[in-house]
C-alpha cells in the first residue's frame, strides 16, 4: 500500500489533471465508482484501478477491484491520506482508474445513415465537450471531430460531463484543412448552425449521414467554416439572447435531425 | 481610489461571492464588460459600479462609468490590484457591479400562451440553472421556479452561464407544497419529463400555457413531483446513456413546446 503523496507513480498519476501529463502520457485519471465501472464494461484500455480500501465502502468497487486484479490488471492501493490528495473533489468514493486514451483517425470516419458525427471548432469548455459527447450518444451519433484549438476530451470536466459517453463515442481531432480535404474526397454532407442563416433548422430536412458543425462558443463558426457548409440553419430565438449555449445549441439542433430521421422510418 | 483589499467595502463586496454573504445582503456580484452593460440597460437595481482605470481599457466600459455616475449612481473606483482581488477570473475587463437580487413571488406566477415557466426541483449545478434561464429566454419563456433545495440563481456560474437573462427572466422560489397549492388554485398544466414515461416527448401535443417540471440532476423526479404532473413525457435515448445532462434535457423539451407553437400560429 502506497502511504506516500510523493511516491512517484502517485506524482505521475496527479500530472494527468493536467493537459501537459495528458498529452505526455497518451493517458487519463477517473474516478468514481459509476465511471471507472463504465470504463471497465464498455473495454476502455485500463492501465491501473487505484483504491484506498477505508474510502471504498461499497461491495460493487471491491468486486470491481478484484475482477481486474484476476484478469491481470494493475491495482494500486493507496492510503485513505493518498487517495485524497489525488481526489478530484471532496468526498471521494475510494476508487479511481488510469485509463489510456482513444482516438480515431480521420480515414476512419464514415458517415452512415441515422449516426450523425458532430465537429466542433475550437470548443473551449470542456464541460460543454462532454455533455455534446453524452448527447451525441444519446441520439445515436457515432463521435466527435474536434478542428484547430479545441479543448482536451480526457480533462477531468469533459470525462464528467460525458457521463461514460466518452467511451463509446470516436473522438477525431485534426486542423480545418484536414477536415476539408476528407470532405471533398469522402463526399460527406455538412451542415452548420449559424445566428445569420437563412434557413429554420426545424424546417430543413437534414440528410440522414451527415456531419453537424458547431462553432466555437466565443464566436460561432467563422467565414472559412461557413464556406465548407452544405447547408447552414438557424435556431430561431425570441428573446433577449443572441445565442444559446453550445452544448445547448448542439442537442436542440442533434434532436431535431433525430427526430426527422426517426419520423421517416415510421418512428414513433 | 480605493488601494487596500482590507478595505471594509471591499469585504463585503467579496462575500457576495459566498451564498452565505448574498443571502444575508439580497445582492449579487456580477463582473465584465457586457454583463454590467446588460444589468445597466435591462434596468436592473445596480447599487455600486466598480472599475479600476488601470485596467478598464474599454471606451464602452468608461462610458458606463460616466452614465451611472452622471443618474448619481455609486461608483466605486479601485486600484488595479483591489480590482483583481474581486476578480472572478484571471485577466479581468475592469469592471464590476454590485446589484439587487430580483425575486418574484409565487402568487405573481399566470401561465400564458407560448411563455412558459420551467420548474426545476433540487437543481444543483448553477451553471445548469444559469444555461436553463438563457435557453427558457429564447423560447419566449417568463422565468423559472426553483422548488425546495435548489441552488443559487445570484451564484457567480449561474449569473454567467444565464448571459444576461436573469435580467429578464422572473424568479421564483417555493416549496413542493407552495407549488401544489398554486397549481390547484391556479389550474396551470404542468409537464414534467421522466425516462420511465410511456408519452414520446416529440409526439406529444404540449398545453400552450403551461410549466414544464424538471427533476434534479442525480435523481430526476420524484413520486411526489410526478403525482403532481398532468403528463409525463419521455426524451427518447438510443445509446449507451440513460440521461441526459438537465439543462440538455430542458432546452430539448423547451425547443420542441416551441416549435409546436409556432407552427399552430402559421409559423414558421
Amino acid at each position: 500500500m502506497i502511504t506516500s503523496a510523493s511516491n512517484e507513480r502517485i506524482k505521475a498519476i496527479r500530472r494527468l489533471q493536467e493537459r501537459k501529463g495528458r498529452l505526455e502520457s497518451g493517458l487519463f485519471y477517473l474516478e468514481g465508482l459509476r465511471i471507472v465501472g463504465e470504463a471497465l464494461e464498455a473495454g476502455a484500455e485500463v492501465e491501473t484501478v487505484v483504491f484506498a480500501a477505508e474510502l471504498l465502502r461499497s461491495e460493487f468497487g471491491h468486486t470491481l477491484v478484484e475482477e481486474f486484479s484476476a484478469q491481470g490488471g494493475q491495482v494500486l492501493e493507496v492510503s485513505r491520506e493518498v487517495f485524497e490528495r489525488l481526489a478530484l473533489k471532496d468526498g471521494p468514493q475510494g476508487i479511481a482508474a488510469v485509463v489510456r486514451q482513444h482516438w480515431t483517425g480521420l480515414d476512419e470516419v464514415r458517415v452512415a445513415p441515422g449516426k450523425p458525427w458532430v465537429a466542433l471548432d475550437s470548443v473551449a469548455d470542456p464541460g460543454n465537450l462532454g455533455t455534446i459527447l453524452r448527447t451525441n450518444d444519446s441520439v445515436g451519433g457515432q463521435g466527435v471531430i474536434l478542428l484547430d484549438q479545441s479543448t482536451d476530451p480526457y480533462d477531468p470536466s469533459a470525462v464528467r460531463g460525458s457521463m461514460g459517453a466518452l467511451f463509446d463515442q470516436k473522438i477525431v481531432r485534426c486542423s480545418l484543412e484536414e477536415f476539408t480535404s476528407w470532405k471533398d474526397s469522402s463526399g460527406a454532407a455538412v451542415v452548420g448552425t449559424s445566428g445569420t442563416a437563412q434557413m429554420d433548422y426545424h424546417e430543413y430536412r437534414y440528410p440522414v449521414g451527415m456531419v453537424l458543425l458547431m462553432g466555437s462558443e466565443r464566436q460561432g463558426l467563422q467565414e472559412r467554416h461557413l464556406a465548407l457548409c452544405d447547408a447552414l440553419v438557424r435556431i430561431p430565438m425570441v428573446g433577449k439572447s443572441d445565442s444559446l449555449n453550445l452544448a445547448v445549441a448542439t442537442a436542440v439542433t442533434l434532436y431535431e435531425m433525430f427526430n426527422q430521421w426517426r419520423s421517416v422510418g415510421g418512428k414513433p
